[in-house]
């Protein structure tokens, strides 16, 4: 594989920033010590301008020497390969990570996303509201007993897991110390701090940008 | 690694019948020609009886010769790993399964599922139904101009979106003719039929087996 690039949006609003989901392939990569480029596609008729490259019209994709990969959870999971900083390489660990990459996908994202997306859509006690609670019940549970998820380390599963359950309404929801304490860990880490800063700065700057070529 | 063994519940209602999610497990081992057990948990008591094992109280969970993993989509990428006919081997062939594997679990499920679940719940049109109509939209686009979603041929991609979009509601939600067509497509390999007969064997035996007990 040659050069790791990282496709987002070229400018977001401002509600999504910090969240957009090209911050989950940015931290692998700071957390692995990979370098890697970002690369942008229009804002504007984002809906049907990289269908050919993700056919849901989301972001991100990563592009891995020319070989590329749509679901930023498929991108982790591909990252992870690349280096033990993000999934042990003995047969446990790594079936450990994948399992709990993919239950932060499907068991936890599956419930929350929906379920934020009611709950802004003005619906505040949703039909999602009691399913919610139960899946981070278990969560709370679970981090109630250990410092990571997978392996007695940080793993992608983390990374994963923590920026599932940073979201601020999720974050909100209910009193978990457990799992409040888990993604306070999480988000303090170096590599976090970076990935988030160089999304809020690539889209600072893009605001910069559209300024001055609206007065222009 | 040493046995398969796929872990179910010991018994369910009529409605979920044939849609439990060892089917996928079984499904995928019956692709590889890989042997494997079934073992099974009480029903009864199920929200609780195996958190050791399953940390949200759902099924299945598989045993690789002592190696445990739950999440139906972790055990699926745990088992194409043991097999070509799963998984293809080339790192091209392995990250589009890997894109399209997650995203049926994170852009397709994430939005049907709970979108069933609020459909059963007596919402019929609610709130998630224009957003699974465009995910929708956009597989049926994908599936018109091929037969399989990655590498040009089967692979365990398939068997889980094929599981995904096969449940009954979102089968007959609009009119997807390459859908219908690459649902039908999956769903009539024998590796499919003999998972599923399997399963429905198994609740038929426990219903004789209540009955029994029941009288004696």
């Amino acid at each position: 594989m040659g050069e790791l690039t990282i496709w987002t949006l070229d400018w977001v609003p401002a509600g999504p920033r910090g969240f957009v989901r090209d911050l989950r392939l940015r931290w692998a990569c700071e957390e692995a010590g990979l370098a890697y480029a970002v690369r942008t596609i229009p804002f504007e008729d984002r809906a049907t301008n990289h269908l050919s490259r993700q056919p849901f019209g989301q972001v991100p994709y990563l592009d891995d020497g020319g070989l590329e990969l749509f679901e930023s959870g498929a991108g982790l999971l591909h990252l992870a390969r690349k280096s033990e900083a993000l999934m042990p390489a003995d047969p446990r660990g790594e079936a450990e990570t994948l399992q709990w990459t993919v239950s932060a996908l499907n068991s936890i994202e599956m419930v929350s996303v929906p379920w934020w997306f009611l709950t802004i859509s003005g619906h505040k006690d949703n039909q999602l509201t009691e399913w919610l609670d139960k899946r981070l019940r278990h969560m709370e549970r679970v981090l109630s007993e250990r410092e990571w998820l997978a392996a007695g380390r940080f793993t992608v599963a983390d990374l994963l897991m923590a920026d599932v359950l940073r979201l601020p309404l999720v974050r909100a929801f209910g009193d978990r110390p457990a799992t409040e304490a888990y993604v306070e860990r999480a988000t303090q880490r170096p590599a976090f701090l970076k990935a988030q800063a160089d999304q809020l700065a690539l889209f600072e700057a893009a605001d910069v940008k559209r300024v001055s070529e609206g007065s222009s």
